[in-house]
């Protein structure tokens, strides 16, 4: 029952996040084509962006069924990667109203990198919480994903300063890697109940 | 389980659209009758979108009825289909704040007809994932409204340019056949569960 | 099930409404306790608001405990309450910004006039749907509360333009009303559960 | 049933004013890191605002743990602490945009005061309904930190037109006694369910 009332307060955060940002994108004075000129850059972080979110969402969806115990660590490392999400309408907007400068587009990458750091003490906690036989360490196995991610974005950030556009290609690199279907928890959730 | 989440996610996702809409309704300056003027193209365009939002509330719910297993095709297949809802409290404030135009009225189009398109992309892999007997499938049968829209949408968005009020017409009349009570999802359900 | 979802989607978009007033609430320009004299009447109103909400969100609640099966008309009913609703944050901000004002005040009391009926054809609805033995309709009984509240928003509407603080006092009286507790439902289910 | 309705709805507005608070830091013009200088102030207070609303949504939720019915002052108790949260977005940003001034960080304390004094109302009214025996008032114990809170709160109240940076330490430190977990409720409830 806890575990439902943490999901749906997950659920909703999110969601919540994933639309707002809509509200950033401001609309065109003007009303031919070339208004809309103005939004692009804005509309292209708000795509990168929508696509995070629903990787964290669909990632987060798939941990916490792994989970049966909510405890106070894990309640708090789970509103700690929340803040950062939270973070991600903020710099989608700075990032795409300055047309994706150097350092607008190095802070989204601190934010990207943040929330990766964030979900992987979740995980942590998950794992320490379900003891020394944890489904959810077997279901991760070696984590390539959750370890690449944050040095790929460290270099995005490092970047920022000599090629934006470089940052830019590694956001949407890392997002294509988490795309890519990751069936692992799904098996190994259907050997244990198998 | 997985799919009650996937609902509540859409829900919520929906519920925030159709109410951030109103905040884009600019409050009048002014407290005489003639203050709410400038408001009525945004009103009316707020109108038509909010019913826009019931009608796919409507028919994701009834869609999703169907649905026993959440692949992850589906999943970003509905992901897919929320964002292109998501852009159309952007869309709606664009052609309600320049008195119905010819390009934001094209563009309002464009959302509703990639919107159009994402709810078929949906459709067809929930009719893929349950297989040549898919239930789905025999509730949409020929699905005429699901394959009549795109074409009006097509055909508001070139009008746009000619006469920008036919095409707010189409909008309205494919709401229209929309609104009609449609009771194939639910008799080929009763039939099923009969 | 389906009711589950009318439920939940409805609370969604309750909390959405209520909590989005307060972005209304514009953020004073001073650090002085006068910098919140212009953002008073924007409270005042911003409370009356959360009642009237709070108020519905609760009888909606009371109503659909009521409610075993949901139909195409009861669903559509229900989205046309939310849309009227939906409007509360928009004439709130208008009634708080002018300074409670004629028109506005006007303003406010007709969309608490239109949510008022909606609400009725919801009930009347409900009532249809659920045949000669309806329990919503023994549950409500006379009605005096629905009944007498349309009128009394009129009434309001008409007094605005004379004296609009008679108007926000009417406002103020209706919710009085409704706060009273009315345990009409809880007794009538009481009764069918017990 | 109700019970979760009421959890849905709280969870849900808490969700929404932990997420819309974002939506007050405003994005800077300008695209270098000295462009961040001016959004320092809203940063932080977002940061504790959203430390704060986390704490209470954890504590809101143990609490509800403990109840089986709702009753009608419960869930009106209820709608008064949703609604002095609800103002927590607009004492952040007023903070926040003032670089922490006197009068908006005595105004984040009232707010905090008053939201304190309507969650030890809806736990009175909770233990009334419980009845002698009632389970909320063997968890709560004490109650220290419940009766200690608003002391404080009242103290930085005063102290912000001295010495605004002792106002924000003591909000710190009172966020800090509640982050420190807390087992009282979850002890009894174990033995309660044991």
């Amino acid at each position: 029952m806890r575990k439902s009332r943490l999901e749906a307060f997950s659920d909703g955060v999110i969601a919540i996040l994933i639309t707002i940002m809509v509200l950033e994108l401001k609309v065109p004075h003007g009303e031919d084509w070339r208004a809309l000129g103005p939004v692009v850059p804005g509309f292209l972080s708000y795509v990168l962006s929508f696509v995070y979110l629903g990787i964290y969402w669909n990632n987060h969806h798939h941990m916490l069924h792994t989970v049966e115990q909510i405890t106070g660590s894990i309640l708090w490392a789970n509103l700690h990667l929340l803040f950062w999400l939270s973070l991600i309408p903020f710099t989608t907007a700075w990032m795409g109203e300055n047309g994706f400068g150097a350092v607008p587009t190095a802070g989204y990458g601190v934010v990207l990198f943040m929330a990766a750091i964030a979900y992987f003490i979740l995980q942590q906690r998950i794992i320490a919480a379900q003891g020394p036989n944890s489904l959810l360490r077997r279901a991760i196995g070696g984590d390539w994903k959750g370890r690449l991610s944050p040095v790929l974005y460290l270099i995005a950030i490092l970047a920022a300063f000599r090629a934006a556009w470089l940052s830019q290609g590694i956001y949407v690199l890392v997002a294509l890697i988490w795309l890519v279907p990751d069936r692992r928890i799904e098996r190994v959730l259907a050997d244990h109940h198998g």
